[in-house]
């Protein structure tokens, strides 16, 4: 068959027959002008491109030929520009590298691959759909709090007893979600950092994760892991642990607060990355459906 | 219960349960840099915004403090621009306007309603997501045809008796995608235009696809729709009928190729629409899992 | 004769004269990435957009064909974006608008002529080649001060008396830069804000400036005029004035501190705007020659 | 003395005081959106980005606050972006790289010193105005021809005669244009290639203007030199050798059109950089005074 549609695949089936209800979660950020990112990427921007007023001004389709569009018929459209980074969003392979070659998972380096156009491998274009069982992992619950506390490193103790908590045992197809409250304040980054900056995923956690087998993750906050480093010399040890060393897939500011409220722990997870040739990441929209 | 989550929806559930293998159909066109869009949008323009050379040159971070960087870390990422309208994409509510008031569905006027920075109401902030039952109505396969000629209106008749011919009746919650073929040659639109430039559902196709109660529609084409319009003084019919009149939701560029090799004609149609909020679309991956 | 120089003019040959040294003054604030600019205006954004190592990574020319370049030639380029005020700059006639027809001088609507990619008259293309005799009024130094206090407001008998104490009789062919000292702090626009915030040309002093019949005038300042806006109702009534009403343009954010170390009063100024069609502005490198 | 003005410069005063009549030639191609451009760099875009429509639609400032703005004041700005190398410009010193190390002139390496935000040396921010007498050599008016036909070689003999036929001799100090004669069929470049493409200045003819010792030449051509390369192996060798070797700054695009038309030969010369940090050139526009 010359079809490029994937095998099949028993899991992904099982995971489709998770959902009751059919209720959906949004767990993204949203998408706006302006909102808070990374201070290193560039800022999202959207300006008008084309209205009904600059196509009559300019004479411009489809207000060029008298005749032709007496409904007064017109289009709007934007400039849109900023990193794939910005809100929920997904790191593709390419988007962390080490050592002296400069190298992201696979021990490309980017000498010979990266251009002025982005990633030539290891990119966004290899970003698969992803579907399967989601399973929250609510830390600051099962500590009895909100929110956790700046700087907090949830380490494997935690991420193990909020399963066990949950009744969930992780397999390899699972898609893991590490919550710490955080977008309770979500967009005041300025609240997010007093009450809760810097929380994250410690190096025994990340380990933890590996172990079990899973090929993405995902947590509430801009940086997945704990920070600062608590490792000397190496200033993001799990995204170098994770993404370039194994391979997994780190998500970003996934807003896991309405499936917490509701004590949601599995469910359907679904997000589908844009696959941008080049692109370091994809922003994201993913669901969880109950 | 504070959740923002979505009311159950048994339709839904129903969707989720038609995959018998898993196999999962990527209906996208993929992205990349300067890739062929319509001309009166920007192109998308992809450019490496942080690369580790350029970290190490600048004395950026992660290389701006000498012994908090001994693995060599660094990080890659990007400044995309361009239109929401690239490659697979929806169009919001607020993508088309009418009259001398220019307004688009519901009667909102660009006038009040429309900024530098995108549209204040029915614009891509408002997009939900989309997982229902997927119907592909494959007009050439019908007509025993590889590919639409340049400029075949499809009408009522021929989605009518796609649909017979595929053994299947049309219900308010499908999501109804029509082939003309073109995307067997994507992406060279030189050779789109010459073989099938301009195919696509006329007035009265689109007048069948409203009486049966659909939210989305979908087509292979960059346009949906029939060019150049049959109707004197309207230059986008169809536009106006279905997204401007009725609020159905447009998808254009959605490549049915795979799908109709294989010959399935209803799936899992799910695709998670960006939530910009001013954006009038949005780029999307929809997939089809059977 | 065909050409399109413009016609003799015995008031430049003049102020060619002056210059006794021909040393350089660069009256310009520089320019770089994410520099100082006004909230309402996108920040100015320099990437790399054309590198060798992008070239080689990607096979791009001149790295395209073995044999070719045998010398290791390769160029390297930018991405730049903003507005077109940023640092030092001259306001077109389209800048400032009036009234319920959004009017700019000469009675121009913005409705019929801003389009999405400008305006289609009173724009940057407009701009002359300004050259002609410099005249700096240094307020401070009048009044014994370094910098003007926050919210000063520059009357007409500051500006007279300035020119007075430099002995100079303001011409209508001359430029005139008003002094309030705040690029003493440039670019600390946080002390600016602080020490000077808001001095400017207050209304007497902007009709004085009219009586003269001159046709540009610059501060160093970023809106020229004194600020909060003494004139209930009018948020910028020297803008207004000068610009909207008297087609005077206004340069904004020039830099007159090396001058007034020097005591210079009067200068050959030349400035060469960019005469971008549908641009409200254009950056610009004034220099003063004694 | 703290002033940062250029030292006296007495060959300065001597070309300030060449015109005589006082008539200004406007030597740039002007800008707009979408206009011809080198293909490696980026189309050179303007988008409408603050509007009164806009502001009110928005409830943005001037039209945020009741009683603040009676007079209906508005302003109109733009987001601009592109390369610095757009219409005529000159090129920085860090534009052209050559050999294994990727250095540029002085021996600068682009892996030191070319960021992810432009080169942090020998960029755009040390381009000094440029005054001085401008000397045109017109080539075709030479040679009895209204333009040179496509690939011909500007030589020595070509540029000695050139000047002979003017009657000047070039000094260092000069600023020398040489006419192809393209420009008149600007900015139709279809036509430009038909008819002139490729034509320029040789090894030769560029080895005799180093001998001159001038630092500043220029060239109504996209790329200053005769396409293609008459020199196996390297595709760019009057680059290479004016401005990588011997930091002879180049400028392109530079109109010669109605100097050539009204036999100017020599004229007062001004241009005057934007000193953007990164950048690796700047727009231009150099006027002759005559």
């Amino acid at each position: 068959m010359s079809s490029r549609s994937t095998p099949p695949d028993a899991d992904l089936v099982r995971s489709l027959g998770l959902p009751a209800t059919g209720s959906v979660y949004d767990l993204s950020t949203g998408w706006w002008r302006h909102m808070p990112t990374f201070a290193g990427n560039p800022q999202l921007e959207v300006v008008t491109y084309n209205s009904p007023q600059g196509q009559r001004a300019e004479g411009r389709f489809p207000f060029d030929s008298p005749g032709t569009n007496d409904v007064g018929f017109g289009y709007v459209s934007e400039l849109v520009s900023g990193s794939l980074h910005t809100g929920t969003h997904i790191d593709a392979l390419c988007h962390v590298t080490c050592g002296s070659e400069d190298e992201w998972h696979g021990g490309t380096s980017a000498t010979s691959a990266l251009g002025d156009y982005g990633a030539l491998r290891g990119d966004a274009s290899e970003l698969a759909p992803i579907i399967g069982r989601g399973v929250l992992l609510d830390v600051p619950k099962l500590l009895g709090l909100d929110v956790l506390p700046p700087h907090f490193a949830v380490g494997e103790d935690h991420l193990r007893q909020a399963a066990d908590a949950g009744g969930v045992t992780i397999t390899a197809s699972d898609i893991v979600l590490v919550r710490t409250g955080q977008m309770k304040f979500w967009p005041d980054t300025a609240r997010i950092a007093e009450e809760s900056g810097g929380s994250g995923v410690g190096v025994d956690g990340a380990q933890w994760l590996v172990s079990k087998g899973v090929r993405y993750v995902g947590a509430d906050t801009m940086s997945f892991e704990v920070r600062p480093s608590p490792v000397p010399g190496n200033p993001l040890p799990v995204h170098v642990l994770l993404l370039q060393q194994h391979g997994i897939h780190i998500m970003e500011w996934v807003n896991c607060e309405d499936l917490a409220a509701d004590g949601v722990v599995t469910f359907l997870f679904v997000a589908l990355p844009l696959t941008l040739r080049g692109g370091t990441g994809s922003p994201l929209r993913p669901i969880a459906v109950v």
